[in-house]
């Protein structure tokens, strides 16, 4: 079996003008960066602005396991599935942020013969995008501590900056530190810490933008931190929303590539799942919209992560309207919510298999809460049996839920023809009536509680001390009326990543809230989930390297 | 008077496939990013090998003060000029720090009508090098960390690590901190600090690299710190050369613009002179000079930091031959180093300028000691009077040095013809015989009381008891037969940067030595200089904005 690296790297690309033509841009609409890669411009948007929308399909899955499920790999042969079948489709997809490159996946950008390329360039340094928002954050941190240190007009208190330093690295020695240090001439000493780049909630800004104005004003109302009087600092305060701005002129624009079957797809914004909303651009899905008949868009993790943010944050910041969901699954992680350990996936286990598809049937509620229409997709592996594929689908059947099995991995497009009729037809014939499952003006302590319930399937939600204190706090300042972002482990549906399957009788912890008010959501940190990952053992960066043709070697 | 900006966004630029093709470069020589940069490949530089090199010219300084001299200007006036005269010629830089552009200076691409564009990409994010290097300058400290963290299997001793992490920003919070707070899982405690990205070894190996083989092989040789007893640990124990080559593969290759007057222009790499060794890529001249009759490069600061370097470090590596020096001085600077304060430079003042031509002449007698043909070149300002002007000729014309006024801000490159002619008449007719001013098997002691001697005009060197012990035990390694380098502030031959002109009887403190393994040279840390420098009271950020246009603002 060919490894992704290999077969990336042996599939001919269109030039990228090829693919630019394909979707009727002129060149006045896009920029290339290498001859595989383009940015769009800002003038398109305004140009395609009366074009009518075509649909968008969410792909979201099942809690990920060790496994694997391949929601990305999915996403990819779905658009190339519709393609084959001469539908108009894009792929849009989030960037792979290098901290997880170097650690442990070394790479995400789908897999065997549905990948998006150069897969070498996605998964490295890319057209600067995640470097802009990553220099954009540490230039604001910069500015924080050197108007401190030339006098604090503002009257910053240091003890009560919220603002972080990134890096798009797993660096888990940056996660508390103290800078400042060396006497007067070196700032003012004080705690700080690091959070990975796709954390910051400038990625979050960029990824919610409608366009470059919005852009400015969502890094306008950036709270930093708060005076000696507890009263919030912004960016507006500081005066360098224009340098921020500045900084992420070009970062802005969506990023358009190619499939392995030369599909277009519009790779823009990466925040993590688990510690950020999880979901591609705005700007980048409602351009595929206005170019393509269907939008195959993914946000990260499991429904209870990257589709509740996508529906509860992207969505009410982008007014989408989505057409049908895609809740990917596999035997081998489904067999693992039953119990099965990593080491024993290869044996057939009905049993198993049985018992985990609660997991898939929680994430089936949940979308049915959203009141969309939705197919399974089994993304098959060489190891599932004939037995174990075929309940998966009589369960399905049972239940009326439409189902498709897919071999992308192994046969692009054509792996994805039954997904994509299936889809369409869901797309076109059922009519999308998605409602929130909570309303905007609740109180942030009942949004909280509703996403924990209905989404999770918590008895309730249990709220320190001090994370109290800051709803009553943030409830002052005006901030309850918008959506919540929680941050918690994607492995679980509960905040304790052991509970695999469909765990009840759970409380979610919500230990302390980070209010976002540029990016315009409320962060609550569940469980111990951090903003900063670490390095396993044996880094993937271990087994990197170029090769004597100058390629890449050793991104998975 | 038009801001550079201003002048910048006026000038219609050619597309970046015109200023190819004018190089007669085919299309697999190239990559596009954007429609006016391009990169070029590295299989380039294999193809043109047997190609004949033209001249290079070097363009260096008296030392610089707050009234600036426009060195770069002159380098791009000058190459604008021989293209004027039908000459082929290209001119190669260094890529502007971020750092800089936010605190102080707010653009660093020459100036006026002498100017390489896009000058809001050049001093942004460019084509992302510095991202790159920073990237993997972090990578690398992350793994370090990690290291540690999983067991410390090489036995580094965390109290002697040497590997700083970077960013590409002012920011002195960062100069001094303490990382791994918080217990056992965030790492292991320790004290650490942040460099500038132009300051790093892995800026200065990229810069000193012959091909992506030798930038492997100084990636390996990287020292990153000690053992419990005192061994060095090197990039190559840890394993992880190839990972960093991998996220340079782009970064080392040259950046391919053009000037205000479409003149070719080469942009690659970028040290400071002041805290590294301040000169563009090996890879960058060298390419350049097998494309084009004339080279036309510059080395930061004045000639006691960027010449110096360019002769006993980059010439060094790259066994490269200069055919001409251009030692840049203005009225305005010459008259600042005879004693007058900015205020009052618009005043006339001859006895000040006569004073301050110490400086100059100081300058030369270096160049003159590295046996390289030169010519001084008066950078004219409107505020100079024909007095002035006048006096610095004759004082060059009664000493036998070549002269030429230049006028490349206001007028481009017809501003610099005559100083054009006399560079090629020196060029070409001159006889170079370079000699370094040291043996490269000195004592690395002595090489250091050379350059202080030699070039700076110091009396002796003064060596601190820390420093001494480290000269011993880099002797016991084995390092001894590198050059050095040296960091010192710029605007004084010595090491206090108050003493303008030409200061006598001063000796130059050496405080701290540097192993730059990778790198091939010693760095030398001299009077309080910093390898981070703070953003001031009122950075440049606070001016800076997008345009309705979606252009740069603020940007000087």
């Amino acid at each position: 079996m060919n490894k992704d690296i290999e077969i990336a790297q042996q599939t001919p690309l269109e030039p990228i003008h090829n693919i630019a033509e394909q979707l009727q841009l002129t060149s006045e609409d896009w920029e290339p960066y290498g001859h595989s890669k383009a940015k769009l411009s800002a003038t398109l948007f305004e140009k395609l602005k009366q074009k009518k929308s075509g649909k968008i399909i969410l792909v979201t899955s099942i809690n990920p396991t060790p496994a694997g499920e391949g929601k990305s790999t999915v996403t990819v042969g779905l658009g190339q599935a519709l393609n084959q079948m001469r539908k108009n489709a894009i792929i849009t997809l989030r960037e792979p942020s290098l901290g997880p490159v170097m650690g442990i996946k070394g790479g995400a950008a789908g897999g065997g013969y549905s990948q998006v390329l150069p897969m070498e360039d996605i998964n490295l340094h890319f057209t600067g995008d995640i470097h802009a928002i990553t220099t954009a954050n540490n230039a604001l941190a910069a500015l924080i501590d050197n108007h401190i240190h030339q006098g604090n007009e503002l009257q910053i208190d240091p003890r009560k900056i919220e603002w972080k330093r990134v890096v798009d690295m797993n660096d888990r020695a940056l996660r508390q530190i103290v800078v400042g240090l060396g006497g007067a001439k070196q700032g003012v000493p004080r705690e700080d810490g690091f959070n990975i780049t796709v954390a910051s909630e400038i990625m979050a800004i960029l990824c919610l933008a409608t366009d470059v104005q919005d852009l400015k004003e969502r890094l306008r109302s950036i709270v930093i931190g708060y005076t000696f009087d507890h009263q919030p600092v912004t960016v507006s305060d500081l005066k360098v929303e224009g340098a921020l701005t500045l900084l992420l002129k070009d970062a802005i624009k969506p990023n358009l590539v190619q499939t392995t079957e030369n599909t277009p797809a519009i790779i823009h914004g990466g925040p993590f799942a688990n510690i950020a909303h999880g979901c591609n651009s705005i700007i980048a899905t409602k351009m595929a919209a206005k170019l393509a008949d269907y939008t195959i868009t993914e946000a990260g993790f499991g429904a209870d992560l990257g589709a509740e943010k996508y529906f509860h944050i992207k969505s009410h910041a982008g007014n989408i309207d989505t057409s049908a969901v895609v809740i990917v699954a596999t035997v081998r992680a489904l067999k693992m919510h039953g119990g099965v350990t990593k080491d024993r996936l290869m044996e057939e286990n009905i049993t198993a298999l049985e018992a985990g598809m609660d997991n898939l049937q929680k994430h089936i509620e949940t979308i049915q809460a959203f009141n969309v229409p939705f197919v399974v997709a089994i993304n098959q592996f060489p190891t599932d049996t004939k037995q174990e594929t075929s309940f998966i689908q009589q369960w399905c059947e049972a239940r009326g839920y439409d189902v498709a099995l897919t071999t992308v991995w192994a046969h692009g497009g054509k792996g994805g023809i039954e997904l994509a009729k299936k889809v369409i037809a869901k797309a076109n014939n059922s009519h999308s009536s998605f409602q929130p499952l909570y309303d905007i003006n609740e109180s942030l302590e009942n949004k909280l509680r509703i996403v924990a319930q209905k989404v999770y399937g918590a008895d309730d939600i249990e709220i320190t001390k001090g994370a109290r204190k800051q709803l009553r706090f943030f409830q002052e300042q005006g901030w309850s009326n918008l959506p919540v972002c929680m941050a918690k482990n994607q492995y679980s549906l509960s905040d304790d990543p052991t509970l695999l399957g469909r765990p009840t009788g759970f409380t979610i912890t919500i230990r302390e809230l980070r209010a976002s008010i540029g990016a315009g959501f409320i962060v609550a940190l569940t469980g111990d989930v951090m903003t900063m990952p670490g390095l396993p053992a044996k880094p993937a960066a271990l087994g990197m390297d170029v090769g004597e043709d100058g390629r890449a070697k050793g991104l998975f």
